[in-house]
């Protein structure tokens, strides 16, 4: 499969006008070669076999992980890259550091302009699938934990016992730090669990995934312990349905400041939109934060088979706060979108 | 206590010549800030005070870490920081990307050239008891995961108990991915935990540590399963006493080409130099591998208050290895160094 996404990048790379792009951005290698390692650059000439390189600690494992590439060990990754560079070749701006591009001033650069970043927006099915995979452990591990009593207990134990439940049920790696609020502290948008301890009454926000070959799931719920309160119901639906809005509008070709207004719009029209404070969802895979991003001034419109998150919320300072998020692939063809963190977004009431 | 780094900063700053210092490398911020969010930069004029940057979501955290600094909240921390930088500012090339540098085209810049790096080498009390703590944490959880039998559970498995042992003790997290290596695996240097069962005869492997505010612990420890045979002795034996004379060289002052040559040349001796195949030490603090790094090629001296590993190993491809790692604090004045991993070094045989 990363032969095919090589063959992409140098249409992209002959598009662009260049002779081959270096690719220095961790991921974006990895994203070429199959590479996990923590350090390695990638040569990917318009016309000839790509060249990777990387240092003696990872001999072995490139052996094993890009077995059809040529290596080359090196501690000066961009200093060996510099004699493979003939003609004019792009570069890696956005991330390349000032004095690694020092180095390269002899040769005729050009930035490659999230080149890379633009063709990993489209997934393929390999990357459906794996997101697919650590968006069911997720939905498992949310339900198994819901399944047991949460008053009584602090928010950082119900936090390690979902992170716990998602690496039993064959996750490789949590994907982020679990977000695990309850009461009041629901109200933070990005709050990290304490010793508060879960009580009756309380809404409760848990943003969680699992990670599966390297990528990454990103699912809300919010939940109510006992019965909910007029205001919570009313919090709670107005964002399901902002939510359920928003999924529907992930369809190829959406603008994406378009999507933004419907989900906002539904906000807006309850008269909550004063307490919706984050950004609506951003493309999720091998990063948890990618191209694209769903926005007001975002320019751009959805793409065929990406992957992102759709989150709206509402968070009352000193109150608490509601979220609900799936993952969704946008499929081709206008199609549906596929909600891949398949649960209700109903609000539960946990004992 | 980031007050007295801020004036350090000022210190250096002003020895480069230069009218201020933009900090955009993250840790760097967390060092002269104390802000543990993952968006900011910090503007540090040489005549007058700081002025962070950071987007909306980090509005009441930074209010929180940073009460006495002036914030500003802005989604564009770059282009924000650029209006505020006049006559001519140090900025930090070895990570600013190059686009981000274009954007300050019209300023005069000059390279900090890891300036704060520099000054995170030399560690305060305050840095040295967190470590201490994260080092007290990692070796406890250690301890308690050796009381147990370890035949018949799998690497991945018994990794996870040492990581939630760590978690119980108070760590905020695992420092890094967890090697836990046993078999012929033991040989592998950075090895990902697989579902090998371990069984008696293993030599078994734990690179690991616990963080504590943002501090890293970092510690290596083999052990046998059952009785070891002689070349398992031998080769203990000889990391050992490597690893002693390593950590004996680490006082102020020292050359780190001659620290490196001095834990060599105890394996050389012993005819065991040819399967030492990784570096020697490397420092650790705010971040898990950052300067010092102790190499044979490798200029400077150990600074006083310096925190760094000392980790030889042997490497036999196919039957096995042994790596014994302490996290190390250099003292001041001569007196010796202080390991931070209290625990033996000795061969543990376990059941």
């Amino acid at each position: 499969m990363t032969v095919e996404r090589r063959a992409r990048a140098v249409e992209a790379i002959q598009a662009l006008g260049a002779d081959g792009l270096l690719v220095t951005t961790l991921v974006n290698v990895r994203y070429l070669t199959g590479f996990t390692g923590s350090n390695g650059a990638l040569l990917v000439p318009a016309d000839g076999p790509a060249v990777f390189l990387t240092d003696g600690r990872y001999k072995d494992q490139a052996a094993a992980e890009l077995p059809d590439v040529e290596h080359v060990i090196t501690r000066d990754l961009v200093g060996e890259a510099s004699g493979r560079m003939p003609g004019r070749w792009a570069v890696e701006t956005h991330t390349l550091s000032v004095d690694d591009h020092a180095r390269l001033t002899d040769l005729d650069t050009v930035s490659a302009d999230r080149l890379v970043e633009g063709l990993r927006e489209v997934k393929d099915e390999i990357e459906v699938a794996a997101l697919r995979r650590a968006c069911a452990i997720s939905v498992e591990a949310l339900q198994g934990l819901l399944t047991g009593p949460l008053v009584g207990r602090t928010e950082r134990e119900v936090a390690r016992d979902l992170e716990n439940r998602m690496i039993d049920l064959g996750a490789e790696a949590i994907a982020f730090d679990t977000i695990l609020a309850s009461g009041p502290n629901s109200a933070i948008p990005h709050h990290s669990p304490t010793d508060r301890v879960l009580a009756a009454g309380d809404l409760v926000k848990a943003d969680f995934g699992a990670r599966v070959d390297g990528y990454h799931a990103d699912c809300t719920r919010t939940v109510v312990l006992g019965t909910p309160d007029d205001w919570q119901r009313e919090a709670h639906a107005v964002v399901q349905a902002s939510q359920a809005a928003g999924v529907q509008a992930l369809v190829e070709g959406a603008a994406l400041a378009d999507v933004d207004a419907l989900a906002r719009e539904v906000l807006d029209d309850a008269g909550w939109l004063e307490h919706f404070t984050t950004g609506l969802g951003h493309g999720v895979g091998l990063e948890i934060h990618e191209d694209p991003f769903i926005g007001r001034s975002h320019a751009g419109r959805l793409a065929r088979c990406t992957t992102l998150t759709m989150e709206p919320g509402v968070y009352v300072p000193g109150r608490g706060g509601v979220r609900i998020e799936d993952t969704v692939a946008v499929t081709g063809s206008g199609a549906p979108p596929e909600v891949l963190t398949t649960m209700t977004t109903d609000l539960l009431e946990i004992a």
